[in-house]
Order: structure tokens, then C-alpha cells, then sequence
């Protein structure tokens, strides 16, 4: 991803002088099709700014008003972040309680994106798969690292320098700490214990730290779920703040992340055990953030027993934990049913050595899982908790590094066979009557075994009678060992039933009776 | 059940003239606690009076004040129906429109219930199960016929024997026709066309009769799950309503029936393909139905392709149509996790001999879709298509009669395995984890292999650490069969790692090699 940052340096003292900066081009201030157009002001610096100051900026382009929150981001210096939604010229004008930031005017032409920025990415039209603002399908390989950016510098180098090469478009990222962190104060310290910070200040160095990361990440082409909240730092107690606090940081993160394309939000990990907090309040958190974010990025929270409603409508997807579902595409395709949005499965176990049974997959038991999510028409994600000390605190999952399973490259696999697969994304197909297929009737089907090691399988794929009947292809994909097979000639289909289709030349498949094998077949 | 009825007859024109009824006692009128109290009176009859007078009674009692709106039984008749739902003395007194309808007041006395009579069916304490008001636990074994008590007198004669000997104890209920009935015509006619009725206008002849059969229902003590709506009348009309002819249509039968206290509200069969009604259609005469059922009687909606969303407060408990959910527990049981509510499969695909695949399963399929649904801690419902024409709209699914198939007895065997079991009923156990258990953990354990034929079964119950370790005794159950065999000797319980339990001196359990095999595991 090309974070594309245009800086407009004003002194709210000295209106309308705006600086030069690097997106002029002729004397025209360019900023591409969502990328992110960042003001900058001076303004007060006594009392808490964080409280008494408010500012925002309201932009006017194609058509559309758009009114952007700024934040406070210390020593008296103020940011507007705006990601233009659409190419052609914006003007805007702030609003602000402390005079000298009020009224200041501007404008900027927004440009094509550049090459590799597809956009934000979005909730697919037909509502169960996910779309980059241009069109590009968004086919998720999630991984999670709860703190990895908020370990050293050489750790979150090492971290991004494996992302570089790894399969995952997706991280699932905390802004504050569950694991032991070189970054753990995001609010100003007011002494030396845990608890000594103050709630009303954010710490600026935690947050551009945090940021800095961020880009990166978004540079590799990688989403990042940021997570809010989380119930594992009861020492610190982030986490537990009171509602006028939690509302601040909510607002503060929108207004400081939104406006780059690739954030997500996940308003917490494991929501229904942080004690501090009931439905009603993450329901509220959810309104706060709504408002809070005019680019309206993908919102979705994460449970551990207890699964959240995701019906209600500020919810963008499902994120999903359960050891189980995506066992058995069917399972996976109920939640789409009850949640009738995309949904991934972000913690599913994770590949490891743990001693805890969240964290003890093999490769092959992970990929299968990915496999299964994908014939129930959703998403997977996977991690990893390798450590020589079984320790997952210390593992991928708790601060990044380098990655120690065998799955990785069976997800590279796995992504290149979805991104060869139908717009937007692979459904289930008659799972209410368990063909186990996924696919889009009478164009694209992919049967799973798992673990099955058959010798042969039927032809025998849904379609009604009234469905024109085509040729199709097939390929023998061994998901584990990466190959895939084509069978040769084709398959003239031909209505059998009131709901099926099948070659009666052809009735069968031969297949190698090893597990992890899929058979695709495409419409020639 | 025994169906409590007291009338008190009364003229408008002459208050207080409270006549003799069988329900007297020593001078004071006695209805026990869940049956039914009837007010009769005499009143206007000119215009119409189901849309022009207005009528209810107040109760009070037992520290209570319960508003129920009466209606309009035709040839000047009105009722009110009210079901005390505590033992003591209750006044009422009467509100309307019509002023000789209004202030009549009375009193009885509300005794101690029948045997036999366990008031209505609530949502058990812990929200996954169902309790009848006494604390008995309602173990759900429901069957559908949609148009039985439109049929002539004899064939409803003959469901009811059916029924008698029959191990379901739960009805689904069209209140109008879906296939070929004697009773044709809820509202007054107009005219010889299909759609010549008017929808103000109701046949009390109609409802009368329906409601004959519905008494009879409860007094063999089957709940009647009374469905108000579906897609299958396009010739009538019924389903097609205006919205203020809905909303009549519901308030009446609400006024009706809703005392009854087996009467259960399922407000529309296949919700989502009434063409005419959109989910918030749904939602509002959900709306109209509680505001018109002081009984607060169970209500439910039934899908085809799109779940309703059970989380909305008026839903008390889940009826799912799916076709694969109960082939597995674990399907099941994801819908708990959706719902947070007990969960009814009513519809899983038919025993019987239907051409059509929603209408064909053998014996063997049909029973055990109830067994895994139990594993899974939720409910499932029969119904049968057998017909020498293999016409599904005449067979048992459609007119009732007689039974056919072969899953009943099987039903009856496993609704007395249901009651020797926990209270409130089965839940999963560590279903995220894959464990294939139903139960309470510690206490009973429930393990079913379905169509598998295993010879052993390595016992490794979940247990937490710190739970304390009983021995129990083993059961191997034979479904189909319906014998109960038990397994010599006891298991002294050990911790097993963090999460299970066994007996190292006895890790296996042989297994007949059978089909449709179970194993139950009670402390002893």
C-alpha cells in the first residue's frame, strides 16, 4: 500500500499561509483518491487540549460533505486526517472552539490512486464477502500478533520483514498491550505504578509509534484490525476505564487511524469477558465510534464464549472465535445464515506447540480449517504460538517475528485458488441440504475432503432444471502439497434429478486416497 | 390436559345477573389456577361489532392487574378469556365502548390446579430449555400437521387417536388452510370467488371449530403451536392481507386463544417467502401480538432461506427450518450461541416417501436427527409425507390421520430417555472443542455415534481440574432399537489432563458395532 500523505502546514495564528509541501504540482495541492489529506495546525497548548479543545474540518467535493474530527498531537500541534473518497477538487473549512483554528479554508484536487491503491476495503454488494473500493475482490488471509507493534524496533522489523513474504492480507493488532511491550504507556504516566496514568492524556510518542507501524503494514498491502479493547491487562487497567474515557480514546483513534484506507476496527478481543463492561456498553462504544469515524471503516467485535449480535447495524461483519465451526463447512455456513454478513472465523486455535488447547494445531489441521471456512462461503484466520518455551506470550501471535509453523505456504496456496475463483467470493452451495460444495452454482464448484483420504468421488453438483447446462473442466488440488491436477476432457453435464448435474460418461473421479485434496470444477 | 373452563354468562342489559355455572362452589365461582375463565355477555349487534366496540376486562389478584381484551363470538355474544396465572381471589371488571358492556364486574376464586394440569410452557431459568409454570420440565417431541382440525369431523377424530398413543407433545397449526379442508373460510363471505371474504368480518363457525380441536389437543396433553400466517394461499388471500386487517386478524386470535394455556404463537410458517409482508411487517404485528396477549404465551416465526433474528426481544425461543443443521451437534448447537434461546428444529426434512427431498427420509434418518439435535442441547420436530400418491398435502404433514413411518416409537423412546435426564434438559458440552457430548457436565454425559458402528469408545469425558471427581455407571443405548443395556461395573473418575476425566483402570467401552448407538454416563 501507498500511504499517500499530503501535508498542509498552517500556524492557526497565520491564517490561510499555507507551506509548500510535496503535493503541489503546478501550485495545486494533490492528494490521491484515498489517500490520506492531513492538515496541520498550531494552536493552544495550555490546559489539556485533549478536552478543551475541539476541532474538525468539513470537506465539500463530488458532491459530497464530509465533516472530519481532528486530534490533539502534542507541543500545540493539531491534525486533520481525511482520506477523499472520490477523484476531483475539495475544498474545506474548520471548525473549531479555540479561535485560531476556527475558520481556516483550504482546498486540494484529488487525484487517480496510484498504481497497487485499490481503496478501502468494503462489504461486497451481494453481503457475504469483501470488496476494495474499486472493485478488486478482498479474498482474507487473517493472521493475528496481539502486540507486535508495540515490541522494539529490530522485533517489528523482523515482524514486517516476514509479513513481506507471507500469504496474510489481514493482521489482527491491540493498540495497548497484553504481552510484555517495550511500548505500554499510551496516556501520560502521573507516577510510577500501573495504574499512575491519566486517562484525559493521551501519550503522542505512543500513539506515532503505533502509527508508524501501521503504515507499514498498510504499505505491504496488509489490513490491520485494530482491536480497542481487550480483557488482558487487569494490572494496567486500559481497559477498564470509565465511560467518558473510553468514549475520548474511541474518538481519538478514529479521528488519528480512520483516515487510512487499510484500518479496520474491532472494538475488542474476547469482548464478553472483559468485566468491566456489558452489551449495552460496547453497543454504546459502537455509537460513539460510528460517529466519530466519517470514513467509515469495517466494524466488527470478538468473543470468546458468548457470541456478540452481529445483526445489529453497526456492524459491518462477523468476527468470529470457535474451535470447532470450521470443522465442517456446514458449521461455517450457519453463521452467515444467522449473521447474513461475511464472516471470518479469526480464531479458530491456533497452529503451535502450546500446552493450551487454543494452541496446539499442526499445519495440516490449520490449513484444514481455512479450507472448510472457505466451502462454508467465510473467512479464516490464522496465527501461530511456536516457542521453544510453549510459551504463546512470546510467540507470533503475542509480538510477532518469524513464523516457525507449515501452514503459511498452504495459505499462499489457498489465496491464489480463491483470487482463480468467482467475484466476489465463494458461497456455499445447497449447504441446508449438505453437498459440502462451495463454489457459484452452475459456473464454479470446489469440493473439500479434509482429512478423508478417498479413492474416487461422484460427480454429482447442484443445479435446477431450468439452469442451462455447460461443459465443465476439473482440477485434482492437493491443498497440502500445493499441485494442482487437471483431469482430462471435460464434463457435459446434464440435469439428474430435480437437483443435480452430473455426466453420465463420466460418473466418477479418481482421486490419489491421500487427505487435504479438493476437486474444482469450472465452467469451460 | 384438563381444559378449565367457567362460564359465567351475563346480559348487558341486565348487570350482575351472573347466572349458575357448573364452576360454582358453595356459592362462589371457582377456576383453577391455568385454566380458563370466561366471561359471556350479551351485547350490540348491530354495525360491526368486531370493528366498532371495543372490549376488555380488568383482573386483578394475587397482588396483580392483568388487562384482557375480549371479542366478538357472533349473534350478539361476546367473551372475555382470562387464565389466572396465581391461586387467591381475583376481581375484574369490564372496559368498552359499548356502555352495556362496560363496568359489569364480578369476581372468582382461582384454586389449586387439576392433576395432570402444569400450567403453560415457559423458557426454563438458564434460557435454553423449556418448563411448564409447575417446574416440570417440557422435553419437546413436536410434530406438524398444518391443516388437521380443518379437516372433516372423522378424519380429526382419527388425528386424535393418532395422537393419543403417539409420543409428540407439541402441534404445528396452520389457523387457515394450506392444502385441500372442510373449513375453508375464516371471514364472512361476499361472494362465490375465492377472494369475496371480507377481511373485517370474521366466522365465528370457522373459529369455533378450530377451536375444538385446539381443546382437544391440550387435553391430551399436546401444546399447540398455532401458526397465524404462511405463503401457501395465494387463491384466498388470507396471508395478504392489509395491515389493519393483520392486525385485527392477530388481535382476535390472541383474544381467542391465548388463555389456552398450551397455545403457543408461531407468527408465520416460511416467514420469508409471504410475499407480501417484509421483515418489519414481521416485527410489527410482533408488536401487535404481545400488546394483544396478556398470557404472554411462547412466539416463534419459521424460516425457509433467511433466519428471522431470534435476539430480538419478542422471539422467546428459535423455529428453524434446515434440512442438515441436526446431522451434526455441533450445527445444532451454534444456534444457541446465535439465539441465547431454546432452540426447535422444526423443520428437518419429512420421514416419508415424498418425491420431492424435503419429504423423504427413512425411519433410521429421522430419529436420529432428533438424537444429534439433543446432543446439541436443542429441540427437533417430525412430521411424516408418507402417501400411496406420495402427495405430501395428504398425508399426515398435511390432513393428519394415521401414521405411516416408522420413527415414532423411536420418539417415544427417546422423549423417556429426555425425561430420566437433567433438568432442564440437555446442553452441549465443549462444543467449541468438538467433544460430541450432550449433558451436565459432572453429572450426566450423553455420547451418540449416529450412523457410525463402532466396536469401542475410549471414555474421556470433559472435566474441569477443579471439579470435584464422582464414579459413575454407563449405559449403552441402543436408539433404535430401544433397549438400554448397562455397562457392568462402575468408572471411578480421574482428571485427564487440563480438561478431561476417565477411569484409567477402564479407558474403553465395547460398543455393539450398530448403528444409531449411545452411550449415558450418570453419577452415581
Amino acid at each position: 500500500m501507498n500511504v499517500s500523505r499530503r501535508t498542509i502546514l498552517k500556524t492557526g495564528l497565520v491564517a490561510g499561509a499555507a507551506a509548500a509541501t510535496p503535493g503541489m504540482a503546478q501550485g495545486v495541492v494533490q492528494t490521491e483518491r484515498w489517500g490520506v489529506h492531513e492538515l496541520v495546525f498550531e494552536g493552544p497548548r495550555h490546559g489539556n487540549p485533549v478536552v478543551d479543545v475541539e476541532l474538525a474540518a468539513v470537506f465539500k467535493g463530488a458532491g459530497r460533505t464530509i465533516r472530519v474530527p481532528g486530534f490533539y498531537d502534542g507541543d500545540g500541534t493539531y491534525r486533520i486526517r481525511f482520506s477523499p473518497p472520490e477523484i476531483g477538487d475539495w475544498n474545506w473549512e474548520t471548525e473549531s472552539s479555540a479561535s485560531e483554528l476556527a475558520r481556516q479554508r483550504g482546498s486540494f484536487a484529488c487525484v487517480a490512486p496510484s498504481p497497487g491503491n485499490h481503496g478501502p476495503v468494503r462489504v461486497s454488494a451481494d453481503g457475504y464477502h469483501f470488496t476494495y473500493a474499486d472493485g478488486t475482490p478482498f479474498r482474507q488471509i487473517g493472521t493475528t500478533c496481539y502486540a507486535w507493534a508495540l515490541q522494539s524496533d529490530a522485533k517489528c522489523a523482523q515482524t514486517l520483514a516476514t509479513l513481506k513474504t507471507a500469504p496474510f492480507n489481514k493482521m489482527r493488532m491491540l493498540v495497548t498491550p497484553n504481552v510484555a511491550a517495550v511500548a505500554t504507556d499510551p496516556f501520560a504516566r502521573t507516577g510510577r505504578g500501573p495504574r499512575d496514568w491519566d486517562p484525559a492524556r493521551f501519550d503522542p510518542a505512543y500513539f506515532r509509534r503505533y502509527e508508524d507501524r501501521l503504515i507499514k503494514l498498510g504499505q505491504l498491502g496488509i489490513e490491520a484490525d485494530v482491536i480497542l479493547f481487550h480483557p488482558y491487562d487487569e494490572k494496567r487497567g486500559y481497559n477498564d476505564m470509565k465511560r467518558a474515557d473510553d468514549e475520548r480514546y474511541v474518538r481519538y483513534c478514529a479521528a488519528r487511524w480512520g483516515a487510512y484506507r487499510h484500518v479496520w476496527w474491532s472494538m475488542a478481543n474476547e469482548y464478553d469477558i472483559v468485566k468491566t463492561k456489558t452489551v449495552a456498553d460496547w453497543d454504546h462504544l459502537f455509537q460513539v465510534l460510528v460517529g466519530a469515524d466519517p470514513h467509515d471503516r469495517l466494524r466488527s467485535i470478538h468473543n470468546l464464549n458468548i457470541y456478540y449480535d452481529h445483526r445489529k447495524p453497526w456492524i459491518t461483519h462477523a468476527s468470529v472465535q470457535n474451535g470447532a465451526a470450521v470443522l465442517d463447512d456446514n458449521r461455517a455456513a450457519i453463521h452467515r445464515e444467522f449473521t447474513l454478513k461475511p464472516v471470518i472465523f479469526d480464531e479458530v486455535v491456533y497452529e503451535g506447540n502450546s500446552t493450551q488447547r487454543w494452541g496446539n494445531l499442526t499445519g495440516e489441521q490449520m490449513v484444514e480449517r481455512f479450507w472448510w471456512g472457505l466451502i462454508g462461503g467465510t473467512y479464516v484466520g490464522h496465527s501461530e504460538t511456536y516457542d521453544p518455551a510453549q510459551n504463546a506470550d512470546t510467540s507470533w501471535l503475542g509480538q510477532g517475528g518469524t513464523l516457525k509453523g507449515t501452514s503459511a505456504p498452504r495459505l499462499a496456496f489457498l489465496k491464489k485458488i480463491m483470487e482463480e475463483g468467482p467475484v466476489p467470493g465463494i458461497d456455499p452451495i445447497q449447504h441446508l441440504w449438505d453437498y459440502h460444495l462451495g463454489g457459484q452454482p452452475n459456473a464454479y464448484y470446489l469440493k473439500y475432503f479434509g482429512a478423508a483420504a478417498p479413492t474416487e468421488w461422484r460427480v454429482r453438483l447442484h443445479s435446477r432444471k431450468d439452469a442451462p447446462k455447460h461443459r465443465f473442466r476439473a482440477d485434482i488440488v492437493d491443498t497440502w502439497n500445493m499441485t494442482v491436477t487437471p483431469v482430462p476432457g471435460e464434463f457435459a453435464m446434464q440435469q439428474i434429478g430435480d437437483y443435480d448435474m452430473g455426466d453420465p460418461a463420466r460418473p466418477m473421479i479418481a482421486l490419489p486416497g491421500k487427505p487435504w485434496i479438493a476437486v474444482r470444477m469450472v465452467k469451460i
